[in-house]
């Protein structure tokens, strides 16, 4: 497959890599190549900035968003939820795209707890999918830190649980066979993409969590 | 102890027997106690109306909100959330009284999924916090349903998680040791009040897991 990942904070740059290492061939998005490989910015997850990033990742390439998203069969949408509508703006034709979008509507501008800048009667998804109707938008992986979406199996042998939430049914089964490719075993359909709301309204509670266990590899298993 | 629980509905109820069952002194709260022993309406867990409940349960004595607090050392807010900041004020004097609060702000008023009434920057328990400032309001139980509140041992074996929340230690500890007596083995505190913001945001995602599980009896156990 062709994997667009839009992004280079650490979730992208997280599932960039997990992608080229299954054999899809992989572009990471980003909205200036040039300045982002000349970017003394470093991440947190201590991959350095995007040039050492990619030094270690030749397999990866680095493209503007429109041209990652050109002939790519499946896009995951790794940005900030800040930052996402206008990436997506940027994207090119979404047309018919799977895009599977991990952004968190999350607004530290006040501190913590930070709040959501979109939530309860809207999300984060659903906005994309009304400014890009002929898209497929599927809600996925964004109740879990990156290593953690990226490798399951780094949390509790793996026996955890995803959600998936979109409108079209096979966009939902696209996203779930990536999601088990990265190794995923309980993968939860919860119906339409107005359940991306319930997605992104876990946030606050995911960073309580964060605080309780002391680390962000942590994730919830729903039990019978 | 002596235990108030406030609210006749299943929520109430279940915790009511649980904790007569335990050996607490407890009191049921409700509005108009003659009229609520009169009423013919039935709760959707089988209990059949409050008269039937409370033949099979002589040992929980129903009482008016004000007559359930006046010397509890507990108090349960198992009432509905539209209803909770009216029934707090007419609950008399709460000062130095714990709350535990398993309120939810769920509005149904559109169809599903529901809203939530107060959310984001604000909750339900922190509002009664604020209306009764000497009252100590722990923020628990609101994540699961009644009757996995109070038999956890009825889903997995009661290997599951449970939140508490609040600005009190010695009232966190003290929903702690009841909800230890109830069965519950893993219990996280998430901080301060204003994590119950965190766990009433969760209940759109419980609400969509309810429909994948197809049963509200089940929970989330945080793994590492």
């Amino acid at each position: 497959m062709r994997i667009a990942v839009l992004g280079t904070g650490a979730v992208g740059r997280t599932l960039a890599a997990r992608t080229a290492a299954l054999g899809h061939e992989t572009r990471l998005g980003t909205r200036d190549v040039e300045a982002s490989l000349a970017s003394t910015q470093e991440t947190r997850d201590g991959s350095g900035t995007l040039a050492q990033w990619h030094a270690n990742h030749p397999d990866v390439r680095i493209a503007t968003f429109a041209d990652a998203v050109d002939g790519a069969d499946l896009v995951l949408n790794g940005t900030n939820g800040e930052a996402t509508l206008v990436v997506m703006e940027s994207a090119g034709n979404l047309a018919g795209k799977v895009i599977v979008d991990i952004s968190n509507p999350l607004d530290f501008s006040q501190g913590f707890p930070p709040t959501l800048f979109v939530s309860n009667d809207d999300s984060l998804a659903e906005q994309i999918q009304r400014h890009h109707p002929d898209a497929k938008v599927v809600k996925s992986l964004n109740t879990v830190t990156a290593s953690v979406m990226a490798d399951p199996q780094s949390v509790a042998g793996g026996d955890h649980s995803m959600f998936v939430a979109g409108d079209d049914a096979d966009a939902k089964a696209a996203a779930r066979a990536l999601l088990e490719e990265f190794g995923w075993r309980d993968v939860m359909d919860l119906g339409d993409l107005k359940a991306a709301r319930a997605m992104e309204m876990y946030l606050p509670l995911w960073l309580r969590l964060m605080g309780a266990v002391g680390s962000p590899s942590f994730n919830v298993k729903v039990v019978q």
